[in-house]
């Protein structure tokens, strides 16, 4: 089976590893400006929900940065016969919880200019995410028109974390410059704090687990707003990936939105079809994590319910605290080519080249 | 078949139908002070989504206050063969929208006085529910202790919309006077403004659509949030009713609870079960707006994964635009009479006595 790895992190031992990514000003930023941690780590405005475990497996300690990399290829890339990776950063997304845009999208830029010299040339498996700061769009916009060439990059990325949902015209300027470079835009959980501090309905939970639970509500809040701010009629090529934020969710909440467009759908005329559709056309969601229900069939009919055949993309979620081990995916056989790796063939139009490798892998089984 | 409507809104012409129930102070209050509309409207902080339709339906204008009785009497409680209604009131319970808690609770006080006096007596077939602000919970807690004995107020309630999700310690003290009374604790969808704004997760949407879809996330937060503070441990005869939501969200919401719970329950050591068991023995979800997906069966599934026969409750949502027609209800034949009235006898135990009058209608059929 041919597997790509939709969400694959690769991290550092300092923040220290963009220093000559980033130029004087922003440089003075970064090295004499307040931080939420000692020298090394990297800016941002934590969340209120500290994680009581930390989120990186406790067997995954590199000690240096080349670690990094060989503990990632001899953990997870061979045993669990990866054939691609997306590699998705880690703290880079968090970038978003800064209030000021233009440090953000400084650190953002450093981070991509990084990921392209130091990781994509150590492994011919591995792809890139071009992160943004979504807090100021034409900022993002410009790094998208900077780097949306390039041939390893894959998916523009920001988190999930957000001062307003992303259907919002605000927004529209990045997925403009996604269309036109040709690529999806991606959210990825986090960047629940600093400016998005208010991210939970009805008022912020106390507990982590709590927290952790309900990160879903975010990617609820962008996917219906996407949908109904008519992102995917004005940019009819754009598709849009939701990464860990799970999967089980979606059906309620579209079953919900399609009777909702039915009955009000002349407040949004230019929402020419149900919602469904244009998440059948337009959206997929990474796997991990998956949900693990007491009876797998009741996660079976709500993946079915979306397409899930279709919809579905891995993910391992490497080296965090709840990877999904790919040998305990329980999924319809019948997906599995499918949801493991040709869907991502599918939608990230820069792996396509892969296909006929995957049908050779596919056929030697 | 026994059937209990769990949502039947009691309407007025006009707010003014309070006056005799409030005093000096907050009478001056009601008469002279701002408000959103018209004299004889409510006053409240109104969202900023506006119901492009409106929410009543278009067939329901009573045109004096006898005549909401008699139309509710003629289009739905006769024609639909209801047995038992509980009234949840309509205005009332954007009480939580209003800054001043000392005046949302008198407005709150004044209309469950005026139901007692002016609805409960009109139809034996009527219970009602005890609205409270829950802005100042040593407030809601005095109401729930003047009123908590008469024995047809079936349960405490309040909107949806909060400051802080209600699992929080701060309204610990309205759970406390339920459990000395006797009373399920039940939210109800409404009360997104005023102090309440910042109600979903990831920042306002634009359109009312888009904000009923969502409108189920804050019941999200509030029924992780009672789980994982122990409300159910600490009061361990509570009840929780979740009215007018939606009912599908819950078990995917609930299978990463589950997980989450047991990957982190060392943060939450008072949390002794698994999140799932405290949703069947103290949690029910009322029906209405029950989803209609394209295939049934993928609804009944994730009903059968929360035990929908034991904690569903049906509604109707008379008279509001999205009602459920009770003949077009599709559950699993098993499931109905639970769902449209037993359910609801166990739960409110000042139902209780009519389970023999049920008992017989089951045997009629």
């Amino acid at each position: 089976m041919f597997v790509v790895d939709c969400d694959c992190h690769n991290g550092w031992n300092s923040a220290d590893v963009l220093l000559p990514y980033l130029d004087g000003w922003w440089k003075d930023c970064y090295m004499r400006g307040e931080r939420t941690g000692p020298p090394g780590s990297f800016p941002h405005g934590h969340r209120a929900w500290f994680h009581p475990e930390d989120f990186n497996r406790a067997d995954v300690q590199p000690k240096n940065e080349d670690e990094h990399y060989e503990m990632m290829r001899d953990n997870h890339l061979n045993p669990n016969g990866i054939n691609a990776a997306i590699l998705t950063g880690d703290l880079p997304l968090e970038v978003s919880t800064l209030g000021n845009g233009h440090f953000a999208q400084a650190l953002a830029s450093a981070y991509n200019d990084w990921v392209i010299n130091n990781w994509l040339p150590r492994d011919e498996r591995f792809y890139g995410s071009l992160i943004v700061a979504p807090q100021d769009p034409p900022l993002a916009a410009a790094e998208v028109r900077r780097l949306g060439a390039h041939p390893k990059l894959v998916q523009v990325l920001a988190s999930h974390g957000s001062t307003m949902p992303y259907g919002d015209p605000f927004y529209h300027p990045i997925y403009e410059a996604c269309a036109e470079v040709g690529l999806p835009f991606s959210v990825h959980l986090g960047g629940n704090g600093g400016i998005n501090t208010t991210s939970f309905a009805g008022g912020s939970p106390r507990y982590y687990s709590e927290a952790h639970t309900l990160f879903t509500q975010l990617a609820q809040t962008h996917l219906v707003s996407m949908i109904m701010n008519g992102v995917f009629e004005k940019y009819p090529s754009l598709k849009f990936i939701v990464i860990e934020c799970g999967v089980s969710w979606v059906a309620p909440l579209i079953w919900r939105l399609d009777a909702d467009w039915k009955a009000l759908r002349k407040e949004t005329p230019w929402v020419k079809k149900a919602p469904s559709e244009y998440v059948r056309e337009h959206v997929r969601f990474t796997t991990q994590p998956l949900e693990q229900p007491a009876n797998i069939e009741h996660l079976w009919a709500v993946l079915a319910a979306i397409h899930g055949r279709e919809t579905l993309m891995f993910a391992a979620d490497y080296p965090h605290w709840d990877q999904d081990d790919i040998s305990a995916i329980k999924l319809p056989e019948e997906w599995r080519e499918d949801v493991f790796g040709l869907n991502a063939l599918r939608t990230y139009s820069r792996l396509a080249h892969l296909e006929p490798e995957a049908r050779r892998a596919a056929a030697a089984i």
